[in-house]
């Protein structure tokens, strides 16, 4: 009945199969293959070289905690950088945030921009907003050479198995982010699987623990990556997330699905055999 | 390499392939199909009915959650009643605290003791402890009919959707189970999945709230059983779960894997979404 199946990896010993209606669109960019298909479960996903990177069902989960567990934890975010996120949703979440005065986005690759726009629309607007700056440009050599600072930075990358983005995964990378951080600023990452790629978040985590005086792992399920909360970093100079330096604001008509201030703080608590691991 | 292939749904159009070695054990009971799958990732596998039961792999989260948040809400638990859980891994956590006097565990039957002391001995070995009395009888007529009382009453059933654990997700039985319980007795519950079969858990939920004066979920990860974190029921008749009264006595030689006192608070914590629904 719904012959076309969408096959990813938890594991090399562990698959899930989604049923789906078809692909709505396929390219190969100059820097991946970007594929649009059509699920039954869990709506439209975009899939970049073979990888889901959001999904209808579920990018809300992924783009609120991204977004908001920083700049919630800042007292007065006003200057975003936002790297790779070409799909706008992140976008679209800092721009919740009526405070903040500027979003800079740095992605690499114009076409995955096009393709949200077309197919993810509600999240794709968001890059035309008066307050968002998009450069089409290496994030890693940008970084490098910017003289200005942020008060955020929301690294929304594919994975670091993916060799184009294995760069955005490194200490030298890390080091400039720190530089273009202003003194109580912070900056956020996707990391990875903690339970099926345990060794790939901790590789992360030591490198993020070698640049930023505090690091903070935190976790949120998005099924569509994979069977286990998902897990991000929270790096700072000085901030640490449980002061909830922003929560203030929180309230009134900030809309939210998933995040809300009683997740902001239990996002950090760890179970005790990651505890042990990642609170040392 | 691995041509032992087992598939759990997730829902009609979402499938969760597993690699494994083989199968340890094929039976039928007078209850059900009982198989011991050795699986790549998971380890062995306690299935009933094409169901897993158990995993190797996250075991401790299931057994740590549905136990010790209970107990650890409760200042001077005594008496507890297990009902199911015939393959051990409750009674091993409950016997963890040393203050409890004794555990009556009501299994109906007597073949999934004998397979998980076969080949889950870690877990089995648990029933032979002298605290633990077990009964091979029908939960459900055992709580109509009894007259003592416990402090904690743990279900530790199979899903809902199987038909012989129907009556232990009705309304009649929750009555009993009140019933039985002293004036600060605890009732804990494996609930389902409360992404892909919200009806369902929204169901328990609501028939649990025409007994209890409290019922909260409370969530943890168990990627055998689903994508997202699966929903456990604390139920009550005035304690809530946040008191914490006998959170003092963990710590010291206590162990857990993924149970902590931090823990215990943040499993209450629902996403915004879920919290509209199941905070009325």
């Amino acid at each position: 009945m719904f012959p076309h199946i969408f096959r990813y990896e938890i594991s090399p010993h562990i698959s899930v199969y989604l049923e789906c209606k078809g692909v709505l669109h396929s390219s190969q960019s100059r820097f991946q293959k970007i594929e649009v298909v059509e699920s039954l479960d869990f709506g439209r996903m975009l899939v970049l070289d073979g990888v889901i990177n959001l999904t209808e069902r579920d990018e809300f989960v992924y783009h609120e905690m991204l977004v908001h567990v920083p700049l919630f934890s800042h007292p007065d975010p006003l200057k975003i950088l936002i790297v790779g996120g070409g799909d706008g949703g992140t976008a679209r979440e800092v721009l919740k945030h009526e405070e903040i005065d500027r979003i800079r986005q740095v992605e690499i690759d114009r076409e995955v921009i096009a393709v949200s726009k077309k197919y993810f629309p509600s999240l794709g607007i968001a890059l035309d907003h008066p307050k968002v700056n998009v450069l089409l440009t290496d994030a890693i050599q940008y970084v490098r050479e910017i003289e200005e600072t942020f008060d955020i930075i929301l690294v929304d990358s594919t994975d670091p198995v993916i060799e184009q983005s294995e760069g955005l995964f490194s200490v030298p990378f890390y080091r400039d982010c720190l530089n273009a951080l202003t003194e109580q600023g912070i900056l956020a990452a996707q990391v990875g699987d903690i339970s099926f790629e345990t060794n790939l978040v901790s590789a992360v985590f030591n490198k993020l623990k070698e640049v930023f005086p505090v690091v903070r792992i935190y976790l949120a399920p998005i099924p569509s990556y994979t069977l286990v909360p998902y897990s991000f970093a929270f790096c700072s100079k000085t901030i640490h997330p449980e002061m909830g330096l922003g929560l203030s604001r929180f309230g009134g008509s900030f809309q939210t699905r998933y995040y809300n201030p009683q997740i902001h703080q239990a996002a950090f608590v760890l179970p005790e055999h990651l505890r042990k691991e990642f609170e040392k």
